[in-house]
């Protein structure tokens, strides 16, 4: 439900009240390589002021009231009673490939028969089974189901998304996946990163020239996407089976060249030497469940963020990433959905931070912040999203319960009952 | 919502149209045993029909508008479209422990930290620290949670739900337990099965002496749980820890003698001789993640079922139970949530069926047998609900999905749009 105030009318200041428990996630070390985690900055009876789609005040209620007070009485004011629930920074689910057209549900069944995810791939199925389709639908289609997926994100809680293309794999078709997202996003209030991620997999009509593939990628796809501004973010899966290491150094060349920012899938099914990438200063290196010993090492040097995606390794049953060494040795860890169809179809960052906890041993309130600031930092938005701070945007998510360990204790529902994107008051 | 009949007015025949996918689950093998996991019984383009609560006619959509024609053309028939969504049994949830007064955040932490479900219940957490605050709750309190957590269930698609008291611990609050399952059930239109399960745990103030404590479960709590008739069952927590084999024998003795059926949690972290108990017959053994390939022989030949309770695997990050073992050696086996504050927070059938899929490697079109019929039967209700045929309980879910497998494949989220308990519509 959008608030009246998107009808046309000039927003009125909005103030969430009787908040039981506000995490801000205010404070912290290092604003580039994002928070040590655990930082919740907890306070009770609070109240979050938000004015032109940023946050005004936030803190104790009494606090809050009066700044609202001292703003001048604006008789406009919009209250929403938090029924002494829980409110936090809106999540940043910052890797996401919501532009397919079906869900691949032939991989799931053979997956249950036996098969692995590299059998599946050799066999047709994996992520080429998406292409096909993709290429085949309408952008309409197309942004449409990114749209939906948006939506049922903001359900449990996420205000800003990270989204991929990568099941066209052709330069028209990756563009028009991209516009698929833009598309989306600007019929959603929250807040979208696009990436393009060409080298997803090489497609079965470059299957014994891959090489070309690549050159195709940096030579077409990247220069048009920069030139129409369709992405913030070039990616890769540097993997068995995707693309090597040398061909990831060529793409990200391309991709500086054209001033994009890199990020890329690496170790999810085996170990990478990912010190060779260290001088393209990733965004973000994500999956990392194969991670060597001194990977781990030159990780917890360099300003990318670790982004771990605990879904993956629940529908595939595979391990789970080191989430606690990658934290004792001082790296950065984010913490998303990998919402996809092939291997993590969940659009739910609480199912997420159930997966953390249970799984990877992280605590409540590491795993919270690695959801949070850490992601917002992940995407380099660190600056103006993940915490509640006075000028940040006014992104916040409620939640029915009284204690912030309920978010990642209870599993498999949603007590998400409202979010705040970008300063419009959405309820569930 | 409530449908407008409840008001007191006599209810009119309600009518499903619309149906994409109907699974009825209708035939099978052998009635007491549960179903041969699987049958789905698929009907597309299909529509069921409902009066008095049950089944009237369920199949192909042409042959029941039919039908309800024949029924002479009531003008009060009340449709309701499916929008080619997917309509089969609501889940039968066969082991669930719902009255707690809170949820328990430190044992959560510790097992965070290392701490080992043992290690956890002999340093005062575990089982027995949610007694205290049930002994102290009021009847109401109580009610109000099992009520909660009823339409909790029945948001994902739950139509009947088995519940155990346990929490308690004396003949005074077990009691209350059980009224307190008994006022929740009267205001939900679902189906409940109570459980007697006093003998979940041995209460602090018989830690020397668990003789006086079975002693007390046989000759007090059974006899008066028989004579106020507030249970259907007894269930005994037979595990290193809390009640041994012989023990578990006298309080079968005690159940039969006073004519309530026996159930038992059994092997969920060693294993246990369970051909001791083939002689009470037990409606089901629960959980069976130590199953030792003996008890797994003679369970494939006995008519209990084999419920399995993976949300308790995942919330302790154990090994899961042997589902392909004991499905091949041709065991009944259900699932359920085993919804409790210690070890598995979740009310959502949809999410063990995710589990049951990727983890242990069951169908989708096995798990939904299994948390429908099959669940039935471990009620010893397979008579009356699980499947949607004639004459049964009107007892569906209807779910926002073309597929069956999506139901087992998207995880975290909530398809399930609107079920209909003996006849009653609601919608989510």
């Amino acid at each position: 439900m959008k608030d009246a105030a998107q009808a046309g009318r000039p927003r009125p200041p909005l103030l969430l009240n009787n908040i039981g428990t506000l995490l801000t996630l205010q404070g912290g070390r290092d604003p580039r390589r994002g928070r040590e985690l655990g930082n919740l900055n907890v306070i009770a009876n609070a109240a979050v002021l938000c004015r032109d789609g940023k946050i005004a005040t936030a803190g104790p209620e009494r606090e809050v009231l009066k700044h609202a007070k001292e703003l001048g009485a604006d008789p406009e004011i919009e209250s929403f009673d938090c029924k002494r629930g829980t409110v936090m920074p809106g999540f940043v689910d910052s890797h996401t490939h919501p532009v397919f057209a079906a869900p691949r549900l032939l991989d799931f069944e053979k997956r249950i028969q036996g098969a692995s995810y590299q059998q599946i791939a050799e066999t047709g199925g994996g992520i080429r089974s998406s292409v096909e389709s993709v290429r085949s639908a309408s952008e309409v289609d197309l942004a449409q189901g990114v749209l939906a997926a948006f939506r049922h994100m903001q359900s449990s809680g996420t205000t800003t998304a990270e989204a991929k293309s990568g099941y066209g794999l052709t330069t028209e078709a990756e563009l028009k996946s991209l516009r698929a997202i833009r598309q989306a996003a600007g019929e959603w209030p929250g807040t979208v990163v696009s990436t393009l991620l060409g080298a997803h997999v090489v497609p079965p009509e470059f299957a014994e020239k891959p090489h070309e593939y690549v050159k195709l990628v940096c030579e077409q796809m990247i220069p048009r996407v920069a030139s129409d501004k369709l992405a913030d973010f070039v990616d890769v899966f540097c993997e068995r089976g995707a693309f090597t290491l040398p061909q990831t150094e060529l793409i990200f060349d391309a991709a500086r060249e054209h001033g994009l920012g890199v990020r890329a899938h690496v170790c999810q099914f085996s170990p990478q030497e990912l010190s060779r990438l260290k001088r393209f200063s990733p965004a973000s290196f994500d999956h990392l469940d194969c991670l060597s010993d001194q990977d781990l090492k030159s990780l917890a040097q360099q300003d990318t963020v670790a982004t771990l995606l605990p879904g993956a390794s629940y529908f595939l049953a595979h391990s789970y990433p080191p989430a606690r060494r990658l934290i004792e040795a001082g790296a950065a860890v984010a913490l998303a959905t990998d919402y996809n169809p092939g291997t993590s179809p969940t659009t739910s960052m609480p199912m997420i931070l159930s997966m953390a906890c249970t799984q990877m041993k992280m605590t409540p309130a590491e795993s919270i912040s690695a959801a949070t600031i850490n992601g917002a930092h992940a995407l380099r938005l660190g600056g103006s999203k993940g915490s509640i701070e006075a000028g940040k945007d006014a992104d916040l998510a409620l939640f029915a319960v009284s204690d912030y360990r309920e978010l990642c204790y209870w599993f498999g529902g949603n007590s998400c009952s409202a979010v705040v994107l970008n300063g419009i008051l959405m309820k569930n």
